[in-house]
């Protein structure tokens, strides 16, 4: 019989069962064991935290409890549809958290968009987790609530958007460069989109050593010219357009190898012609990529990359942020540049023997990967 | 061989090892697995949730999900030892929470002991929760921080040290009445200790129909005379102490029927004598009780009980709270006297025929009993 049911039933179905639960790993048959779980054994273990924080993090669930924090004034293809609204996704992230990462990762929305009653209501609760992971915060309030929870919290912050998106882009990128040789770190390449994702992009592709990336918004390059920049688009600027280029998207992808999309823009064959031979495109848009990956071939793209499951060479970043909180958490160290890098390092050690044009990341299923990562992670926090 | 290993260090090894976790309940094994639990199909469950708020109680985690939330000033027998060295508290009741009422527990203690600023970290993440526990917080910011929860937030909200001792007791209270009748709602009621516990047990006392109740705190008998009651000792006074009597515990005593202490006083054998013949004597202070069982026995004593295990007659929370709990999100119904009243008399009837003078309440052990609790809860909400 053939499966009639539509894809979006199917995943209102697949919601309308309980996803995930809490489930007791000690015993608690006895009054023995109650006495323990709880009054009055359980004094104890608040004594050795009086005395010591860190048993926190060897005595209690702490140790091991992530929360995926948004206040959905971002959700991914959706926009700001507020705190409610956007829970399922962080419920969604916890579970690939648990599944990939071994993280209990618990999802919580705040109701509120106020940038500071944000912070400050994460900075009350961030004693009861290991880690924070900020999802779909919209620009630019995102970097503001990360940078300061960053430094004033003792545990990893990552929003994931900007970071996770950086670290597998990265990755694909030092792969795809690999099937397809460029001009190395003097490779120009374009970024299309100036939110959280463009900026987390753009900042690794920096740290890492790119030197010529042009990054495009809905107004156009991000150039000199501009007088509409708020802080963190003139902080990318000093670090991007070395030719000090400005005008359009087409402009833009003059001479240019990469095309970087996390946009809501899109990209046409004529486009690509104007690029050098076999560029290398990732489409990330998400539902529907800036160009779909058969007209891009078609074009003369050399590789294409999407956000997608359905296209090969699916670039997401639940790839690397299971490996990258895994390893920060299992080093109990803030998450740094060097251990970004070391993510998307591992993941191109990792498919060395697999990579080819059409399969330039290994598969999300592939659980041997996450924790290659979470390694490699955790190795670079004791640099 | 002998269990050579001291009951404290049972209790730091019970901790040593990961007593709760997450578990995911539904496939992530496929690609479509996990664009059914993520993207893009997460986005319909969001969407769905845009249109109607109550999906989020048929498609996600919240349904069933509880925060136990603390702020450390008023752990039990450890007094004002700060949010993080309250966290296993938390954690423990969040077990009991799984292990009696099925209810996905989490653990969140609140940096800010600031009454309004935790206030308001309390409503803004509570639309990632099903229900609200308070626990120890003390008093009289207790009472504030319950009455603007549970007057703002549209979910079940109880400091459980004010209403689940309340509940207990008075179900503890009508048992012992049953095998030691008194003079029914006259019966003299002391309560020694006027804290969240006694807060909570006389006004659910008094609810009931209990019209003899005197409540003595460290001062002495709270009555018109003193000048230094807050607001909420006010209210009690209103309620209690019918024939304004003023001065010591030992000046109460004289003709009560019933003790109940939930203090860090004493009650000695020769204030057992003052009271009336075979008295109830309730000694619920943790861990060391207002006087021993076998010496309130030998006092005279008709029937002890104690807040702990070890002895007969355990008056402990953990017999209500889940069951309340349990009922109130079963209803999506928050919790009212009546639901109170309702588990109280749950507990009665489930019970009669084991009641004893030894065995006034069914055990915690019993999981029959939470079940049977949370029904009558639910049914008490539709009235």
């Amino acid at each position: 019989m053939k499966n009639t049911i539509s894809f979006d039933q199917q995943a209102l179905n697949y919601s309308a069962k309980p996803k995930m639960e809490i489930n007791l790993l000690s015993p608690m048959k006895t009054r023995t064991d109650l006495s323990l779980a709880y009054t009055p054994g359980i004094a104890k273990v608040c004594q050795l935290i009086q005395k010591n924080e860190d048993a926190m993090f060897t005595h209690t669930f702490r140790q091991n409890a992530l929360a995926v924090i948004s206040d959905g004034s971002a959700v991914l293809g959706l926009g700001n549809i507020g705190s409610k609204a956007s829970y399922p996704v962080m419920e969604g992230k916890a579970m690939l958290f648990k599944r990939f990462g071994n993280i209990d990762a618990i999802p919580v929305v705040i109701k509120t968009q106020d940038e500071k009653e944000f912070i400050e209501t994460v900075k009350n609760i961030a004693d009861s987790f290991a880690a924070i992971n900020l999802e779909d915060i919209n620009a630019p309030r995102c970097f503001t609530i990360e940078k300061e929870l960053v430094k004033t919290l003792d545990i990893p912050v990552m929003h994931d958007d900007q970071h996770g998106t950086g670290v597998v882009v990265l990755a694909a990128l030092l792969n795809a460069l690999q099937v397809l040789p460029k001009d190395g770190k003097s490779t120009k390449i374009v970024v299309l989109g100036a939110g959280a994702a463009g900026m987390g992009i753009t900042m690794l592709l920096t740290t890492y050593g790119f030197k010529n990336i042009v990054i495009v918004d809905s107004k156009g390059i991000i150039s000199k010219k501009r007088t509409d920049l708020h802080a963190e688009k003139k902080t990318l600027l000093k670090l991007t357009n070395p030719d000090n280029l400005s005008g359009s998207l087409q402009d833009a992808l003059k001479d240019a190898d990469v095309f970087i999309g996390v946009s809501r823009g899109e990209l046409t064959e004529k486009d690509i012609k104007l690029m050098n031979p076999e560029p290398i495109i990732f489409a990330m848009a998400n539902p529907t990529p800036e160009i779909m990956p058969d007209k891009a071939l078609k074009a003369g793209a050399g590789i294409v990359g999407t956000g997608r499951s359905d296209f090969p060479n699916q670039i997401n970043n639940a790839l690397v942020f299971p490996g990258i909180f895994r390893g920060a958490m299992d080093a109990r160290y803030k998450i740094t540049d060097a251990m970004k890098l070391a993510a998307a390092q591992a993941v191109v050690e990792y498919h060395k023997k697999d990579l080819s044009a059409d399969t330039i990341l290994p598969s999300i299923l592939d659980e041997k990967v996450h924790a290659f990562i979470a390694k490699r992670v955790k190795e670079a926090s004791k640099k």
